[in-house]
């Protein structure tokens, strides 16, 4: 696969353990992947906070990259989560997954202390500068306590592997100013935003959790914007919103087990220290996604 | 003016206070008011927070709503700001107001202590159970503590009298749970949203201070939208922008008095206890202005 | 009454309105106050948060302040509680209770936008430099937005009516930060902090809603700190603090009321939008007041 | 060493790494330890947040334990800090450590998504009850996000190896509110906290950053606090205080290193991505440290 651009959608994939061994469930993880891959998704992205790669041993990590990317077989591009304290606990997982032949990676700081703009943009900039693959810079200041703001994104475009940008601020208006100012980085919807609004903004796609339990319904989303049908688009949308919902309420990394294991995938239970939903919240879940499935059936 | 719903655009008003005499500056207000209308804009919203509402006596209040009232003289809607700690307070200033022939109020509750979602409930109900005009809600958690949630809103969506959102959380996604789930309720975007959007996603108009600074293009903005002209709507609005990144970066009391200073409008200062913004943010602000305006009409 | 240094135990009042008619009910709030003198306290503090200013009008206002002053008679000084937006409505709120007879006001600001330092600074002053009673700087972030850090109570601690700072964030920290810098004022502990702890830092006494409930133990607790009996008097604090977790657990304006009307004060219930405690919380109330006083019996 | 109880000045130690091999600066470690022992100190407490543990690698890490064992000679107890997302991974280090000979461990979890109470207590249990080591329960919600309240401390004291609990919220009354219901655990001061206030109202000592600048006047505080000389402990205290307001304003971990470099111990810089402190906040650090030790010696 040559260097082409990331675009459209580009599901989180979550992290089947199985409890009693400790392994990664490598079947489960790479049936759900082919799975998408056939179903039309751009690309694939394991180990992010919803693949609860906070809770993963090395061993895990490597297995799970490895699963994906044989899965993947080079048909779409395979984008990893990275999470670290330090610049050199990130590079030194990059370099083992560039090994392995990821695109890019989903790059997330750890932090205790709060770091300030310049100590963050040192940060990015040193794991980008030591590695050669892409780095999708990722804000989700609500629970990793780091704000990459725009001005902060503005100055880290200028690096050579730094292209992409993932918000999770819920604030679209962020991504305007971004957009305003430069083109030289591409943006992509979290599900805080609503996809295709940011699409039309002149984002270029959406990276999500819910795209890995609606994966024809996004890729359709995509493809509406994509040959211009808005109008048509927004119909789908707003049909698709509940599942962003569902997410929002439940947290994405409890919502994506529990709604991929409703959809006949064995996933397993959210890892240690994450307390599985209960049967009501589950029963839930269950209803509002044939719910979606039907009211989209209806509509096309 | 019979009884048609709102639209499009609606500046919020500053406050011009006399210095010396803490008079309301009735001359300067009518001229701005009387300017706004001619550029097209679809109803005026004096004693809004930008308006420094918080920091005006009844008198002034007073005076403040009858100016606007004469220059409005009914060829747009008059949508007074209201602030109040209790319902009763509420009550008295809207009574008032509707006497005096304002079309609606937009509510604003004052909190100490965090209100219980039903207490906010019972609180907007009881006002608009006591009173005849419209009731705009408006959520600003940031300033007031008070998050008036979607769950909230739909809720009071079911008030006769109630028909009306503006949410200034800059959130955009919170406006589509809303939109998905009733037709009982408008939405007008706030400042901190991307106007354009909102109006795509199924709002109705922009009610906000920059909107008093830029009317015209903000009038033209919103015709844009009516023609369906979305691709050239987005290009204005991209320009247009810059005004809402210099209203969230000084906030939108101290910019719109400088900004409209800067046109040539004798506002005055900020009110006690807020201090004037200092020389080199009025001279960026100048040039900023200038540069956006000069932009847009390259642009046309 | 000599202008001589407030000191001691000052309870918070409750305002007693009466549902039917909005009226003060002058008979109960009188009868408190009387009681509360009889049993030791200081001086008397109507109109705090506690006792839901923000909830009043102005001729409640008033007849509260004349109430208390009545009943206080000269025994004790009066210190009422003042809530303002802009000096201008603070100043002409204290200079009527002035003329009343109070010893001084507890101010706190009401803000919605954040203010700066400076403007924090210039309210105080504006404020305490046209009047001539006492200022009792009160410092509550958590529900006022406006944070009265360390250093901005010592420049204030310079202006020659500001003598007494009440500190509510709990963080005991900050008031030796204080004490160690200045002679010039003088600490009062709220519930957030342990009074007995405060006064031994070199604080001068407790203003605060609990010591309306129990007004005899916060005497003794005061005395026997004035005695250098430390120890004992920690015993005695132990025992008493449960009255500050129900405070804080409740919220001191409910909490008061439900206190005083398990004590036979028919002190009604909460002012709008605020909603009384249910039956289970009054309850626990109950039990928990009986508890302490019967502890504290038994500890003499 | 037999099995007795932890208390006294348990200084967090700081870690010196040589910049150019990243290795642990031993003899430096070493020599800080065995001075601090001599002066007096009751414990030892390596890999702290403000030891940076989080920019620290395994190798490091066990380098540290290592050194600071040798260094203790069994004449104190060593207790690690322990930081982890997971019990697992916190398990694994601990079982490391206990083979090494450390007393205990400071447990600090690590967390992206918030945690429940429940999910808390479980990982903490998860962790006590593999191990047999002491567990110090760590609070510091502004920097973890995970928020050890009294209700968790409380059910978490029941297990046989959770004996102690260091609070750095700054809320001083939640440490009486625990030690008002249980005596199952003990308290230590951390540095938000007035030490001997903490000490008088049932607490066991201080482990915190300051002690480590100044060991000698820390245990001359406990001492004094100790033969119940509280008057005289209170000056010494008032004086000491200033240490505590650097370690506020400059974070510990920067202040720590920028302090010991001015008392001439080679600790290096702060480690990535934390940038060290510039000129002028270092000047101000050494003027200040010599200014609190001047009036300590005066004051002898």
């Amino acid at each position: 696969m040559e260097r082409e651009k990331l675009k459209g959608i580009i599901p989180y994939l979550i992290s089947p353990i199985i409890e009693k061994t400790e392994e990664v469930n490598k079947k489960v993880l790479y049936n759900l992947s082919k799975d998408l891959i056939k179903k039309g998704v751009h690309g694939l992205s394991p180990l992010g906070s919803a693949g609860e790669v906070h809770y993963l041993n090395w061993q895990q990590k490597k297995d799970i990259v490895t699963t994906v990317l044989e899965a993947a077989d080079n048909e779409v591009p395979v984008i990893a989560g990275v999470t670290a304290f330090t610049p050199q606990e990130a590079i030194e997982q990059i370099r083992y997954y560039e090994k392995l032949g990821v695109y890019g990676v989903v790059l997330n700081i750890n932090t205790y202390f709060q770091l300030t703009s310049n100590e963050i943009i040192q940060f990015v900039r040193k794991v980008s500068t030591s590695i050669s693959c892409e780095v999708v810079l990722y804000n989700n200041p609500k629970f990793s306590k780091i704000d990459l703001t725009p001005d902060i994104v503005l100055e880290l475009s200028k690096e050579k592997n730094i292209n992409y940008f993932k918000d999770a601020t819920g604030e679209t208006s962020r991504l305007l100013t971004i957009l305003n100012k430069t083109n030289d980085i591409h943006i992509f919807s979290a599900s805080a935003h609503i996809p295709l609004t940011v699409m039309e903004l002149g984002g270029v796609g959406w990276m999500a959790g819910p795209a890995c339990v609606i994966p024809e319904e996004s890729v359709r989303l995509y493809n509406l914007f994509c040959e211009k049908k808005w109008q048509e688009g927004m119909e789908l949308q707003k049909h698709i919103w509940g599942i962003n919902e569902i997410f929002k309420k439940y947290t994405p990394a409890k919502s994506m087990k529990a709604s991929l294991n409703v959809l006949g995938y064995d996933v397993g239970y959210p890892l240690h220290p994450l307390s599985p939903l209960n049967e009501v919240d589950m029963q839930t879940i269950h209803e509002e996604i044939n719910k979606i499935k039907k009211e989209i059936f209806q509509h096309k």
